[in-house]
């Protein structure tokens, strides 16, 4: 036995150490037992790989997105094998890691029913307590064929092998490299128990997984494509421990009970029709106050910082998404042609952008013009498979808040500063308050513009993404082909993150479009454009602040801002005085003179989630005043009415929650 | 000769008279040289007709619309007279009276140029001083082809006797009766100069065109269809007088300087850009300042009123145009579908009504909720043959203003006494002034609902419409099959007449989408539905506007309501000091601190029709006031800031010109 020379990296810790040949990355991490995998050379490994002369090792720690990742997958074989043997004529699909947790799929013949999904937990559970060794094993194409015989989705996989795509999930199983099954081994017997077509890397056994949950079961088509056989999956959640899960559990309950499906129509705010089709939503008048809202505030907003509003149509000619390039390289995005007069091919459009040039080539444009922004709420069409559409936050239609800005190079760098400022303004004026910035660079391989354009407007976009004082996360060769990118996280009131504005430099589209201005020298110059969303999709930033305030809007937002509860009958006619003299004052106010009992219609009020209940009885009555009370349910009595009304003007004025 | 016994009726004077057979209705009228054709039993007849015992013979003045359709019928022979003279290759397609003229097609080689159509002319008034006769003569459909052998597009039309729509104009020329041929025969010599098959009447001589003009030339496809031959179309018109010819090209000369095409343009208000396509406008910032005030101030009545506004999408599955009818009814003004996921048929919407009835319907509503108004700004797409499209006023997608409104049937009359008064004052705040209303009612033959709530609605349509004060016009047999109907028909500034408004009952959707509410009973309950557009479409009433005003629209629609104008550079400051406190005061002032003169800056600002120039030299600045300059010319100096700011305030909030 040789000796073998490896460097162990933890972190920023490297430590050399001398093993002799055979010597497992186990054995390196031996007694680390949040160490589950290890990477060498860049790639994943079991903890059962031999390490060799000169290579670095690297912990991979179960927290770690990658030891996530393993723990989930594991998990998932752990419910395959679970399943196939309380179901012993499951055929296997894939199975997965996937955002917070892992799911596999089968074809069985009837979906899997509550009582199912209890009996493959037990059964995992087991499984997990026999503290089963994933082993890692190499085989040729034939023999997994064999192995594999009974397993036609498996077999169908081995075809694909190298030419597997990230998207139908094929290649979690079949990679370019060599074909690999992991076995599950029982560590008494050493019996095989079960057995994966698999890349891997997997947990060592069994036992390593610490804590997981079934969470639902759902159909889906074998690799994405409606022209396959539907197969039923099974979802499910791991982590690296039994309070990690138990948070998590509580997380998907808060988020579930501020789903904006949900609350859109308890609150009765907006629908999304079957007649109409999925991803097409309709506002109802609730709904469509707090759009309205939330548009005219932008409007006002972008109107003071020089924007011009412009309107254009939902369809044109496909003629000009050839000029944009569109049809070349967004085509799968776009509905389908629709055939008029005759061969002419009209296309909804899938984006402003091109309409706006139009309007900025509409005539000659003098740098005296410049910076021009064009700002319209546009109205796109995206095709997106009917999978991956939900609710307002992915959907086939949507209303963007739209602006194109024209400027000289020159005025670029001010421009994008400016432009970043009233961004974040903005996004904190609506109630977001926690950002962080993506900037997305060139991707070497693919863009257009010179080198010189790319670096200028990239220097730019990083320095006026520092001077906000944010996090700014790189995104190497993740621009467009067009342009650098700025992109807003925002992080909602249960921490999830949310991508909001996005701004774009595009050297192509101006370029494609010859658009020109007259310099002061009289040449012709071609203008910078920067592409900005500020909401991104109204509908989408409507879903994610009626997610953010769980429904309880700021009185600014509030379809109601305030109703009117009489203690009984006499004090109806106070109250509707009183709701007038609001009215008059654009406030949006209310009274409840149905025949409800008061207490129900505090209740009514409170599903609601109204800003201002105003409690009028007898004592308020007599002396000229109003109560309050809040959400929180406390009350606050006898305010005189102007004063009452003042408080409430001021509150919506200043858009702030009560 | 026996006797015959006729009645002549000239309007309402009846003379019974008796006459030789053989009489002619030329003869029953002589002297009368404006009585130009017969009516005999509703049919329109050449005065050359033989009138027989016991018929109603009544006189057809030349500036009735029947004699004014015979005049231009009549001066469309002479013209085909004339280019067959000039052009003996040119082959006849058909030859139609249009509105305030004629037209005649012709398949020739080449288009006709400018100089041709003077010489259509000059041969016109020969043939005109000849004095030609019409004369009518039956023919067999054998013979006709023989006589017509070499005018293939005549021989066509042999064929669709009977069958010929008017769509095609083709029924102009062959009807459902006999087939007839008129002969233009020479006064002197009798000999024959020219024919055409045709169902007249005709006048009775060329000598009975007092007055004439060709107009334009274009191409068109034979019988409208683009799958048909391009014929060479020759526009004319011809009047009673040569008065009343001067007053039309007056009128046109009118119209186009205000055409809202050649406006939209020189005032930058709007494009339709060529690769976007026919009927699909752009709005540029000013276009799009005038729009948004129209769409605010209406927004904002409609809320006062009680509307409550939704947004629905532009595309839904076809489903719910089946669900309507409007895929059995109205498919052919319907875009063609879009198939998305795999086999359902997805549509632009060319009416915002079914999604409403979605709203109405995504859940329970109590007759408390009633009457329910959802309103929207929703943009349609209907599909117009690309002939008939013209800027806005005819376009292929189009935002209407759009409500519906539920309501019980014994609220209906209430609600359209108030909807009807509601309309005209907000039409009448916009600027037009000038009203007549149309009811349409029952088609006896195709309509659903009952007998009893046809009358009852068209009876309340009626007594609204009658309280109004304004013309009534009836339009028996007008309405939909669905529902009676009220337009209100507005006359713009040159005289024109325009349909603006609808309001209209439907009886079909309610049971289509089995619409309910609860009554106090606790029964469900159908309710009335009214659709109601005020505008039509915002597209087109900005167009009416834009040629109502001529482009000077009033300040509170004109994109921008004040310029400054300095005398010198050191007046610059001070005036935009100014615009900086009117733009405060929600203005749109802006000062023009080119290097223009100040001669020119004022011939800018006239040409954009600008209603306020605030003119400012060293006295105004020392004395602290500004001088306006209106769009006529006249000047008022010397008047202080505030109370400036504060007439410019006026102005724009009474909505009225300068």
């Amino acid at each position: 036995m040789s000796d073998v020379r490896v460097i162990i990296q933890r972190d920023s810790e490297r430590e050399e150490r001398v093993v002799t040949t055979g010597t497992t990355a186990a054995e390196l991490f031996a007694g680390e037992r949040t160490i589950v995998a290890a990477r060498v050379a860049g790639e994943l490994k079991d903890l059962a790989y031999e390490v060799k002369d000169g290579e670095t090792v690297e912990s991979v720690e179960i927290s770690s997105e990658d030891g996530l990742n393993i723990l989930r997958h594991s998990t998932a074989h752990v419910m395959a094998q679970a399943v196939q043997e309380l179901f012993p004529e499951a055929k296997l699909g894939i199975g997965p890691p996937v955002k917070d947790g892992f799911y596999y799929d089968f074809d069985v013949e009837k979906p899997f029913t509550p009582e199912d999904l209890k009996a493959v937990e037990k059964k995992m559970q087991e499984i997990q307590k026999r503290g089963q060794r994933f082993s890692r094993r190499v085989v040729t194409d034939e023999a997994a064929r064999e192995e594999l015989a009974s397993e036609p989705y498996k077999l169908e996989l081995i075809g694909l092998k190298g030419s597997a795509s990230s998207d139908d999930g094929a290649d979690v199983e079949v990679g370019a490299g060599e074909l690999t099954i992991y076995d599950n081994i029982d560590a008494k017997s050493g019996d095989l128990c079960w057995k994966d077509l698999c890349r891997g890397p997997h947990l060592p056994t069994t036992r390593n997984i610490p804590a997981f949950k079934l969470m639902r079961n759902a159909s889906a088509y074998w690799r994405g494509s409606e022209k396959n056989k539907q197969l039923q999956r099974i979802y499910g959640t791991a982590w690296p421990s039994r309070d990690e899960l138990k948070a998590h559990l509580e997380f998907l309950a808060e988020a579930e009970k501020r789903d904006h499906r949900k609350l859109g129509s308890e609150l009765d705010l907006f629908s999304i029709p079957e007649q109409i089709g999925s991803g097409l939503a309709v506002f109802h008048p609730k709904g469509g106050i707090i759009r309205r809202v939330m548009e005219d505030y932008s409007r006002r907003r972008h109107e003071e910082a020089g924007y011009e509003f412009v309107y254009t149509p939902h369809a044109t000619k496909g003629k000009l998404f050839e000029t944009s390039g569109h049809l070349d390289w967004y085509a799968d995005g776009m509905y389908p042609p629709m055939q008029l007069d005759e061969g002419v091919d009209y296309y909804l459009k899938p984006m402003n952008c091109p309409m706006h040039n139009l309007i900025f080539d509409a005539r000659g444009r003098s740098y005296r013009e410049l910076p021009l922004r064009l700002f319209e709420f546009g109205t796109v069409y995206r095709y997106e498979k009917s999978g991956v559409v939900h609710g307002l936050t992915r959907a086939r239609g949507f209303t963007q808040d739209d602006a194109h800005i024209y400027c000289t190079r020159e005025q670029m760098s001010e421009e994008l500063d400016k432009l970043l400022t009233f961004v974040l303004e903005l996004l904190r004026d609506y109630g977001l308050t926690d950002f962080y910035l993506e900037l997305s660079t060139k991707d070497p391989e693919k863009f257009v513009g010179s080198d010189e354009a790319w670096e200028e407007a990239t220097e730019t976009l990083r320095q006026v993404a520092e001077k906000q004082g944010l996090p700014l996360v790189p995104d190497p060769g993740g621009a467009a082909f067009y342009g650098p990118k700025i992109s807003v996280q925002a992080k909602d009131a249960i921490g999830r993150t949310w991508q909001m504005s996005t701004i774009q430099l595009d050297f192509n589209l101006p370029e494609r479009f010859e658009l020109e201005y007259t310099s002061p020298d009289g040449s012709k110059q071609r203008p910078v454009m920067i592409h900005r969303a500020l909401f991104g999709s109204i509908e989408r930033f409507f879903a994610v602040l009626l997610e953010h305030y769980a429904g309880a809007f700021p009185a600014w937002l509030a379809p109601v801002q305030a109703v009117g509860i009489p203690v009984g009958d006499a004090h109806v006619p106070y109250l509707q005085e009183f709701a007038a003299e609001a009215k008059k004052k654009g406030l949006r106010v209310e009274v409840d003179a149905s025949s409800d009992r008061m207490q129900k219609k505090i209740r009514t009020q409170q599903k609601l989630k109204v800003p201002f209940m105003i409690i009028v009885g007898d004592d308020d009555m007599n002396a000229g005043t109003v109560s309050f009370r809040y959400r929180d349910g406390s009350q606050e009595n006898g305010i005189p009415r102007d004063e009452a009304l003042a408080k409430l003007v001021d509150v919506v004025e200043r858009r702030v929650q009560v």
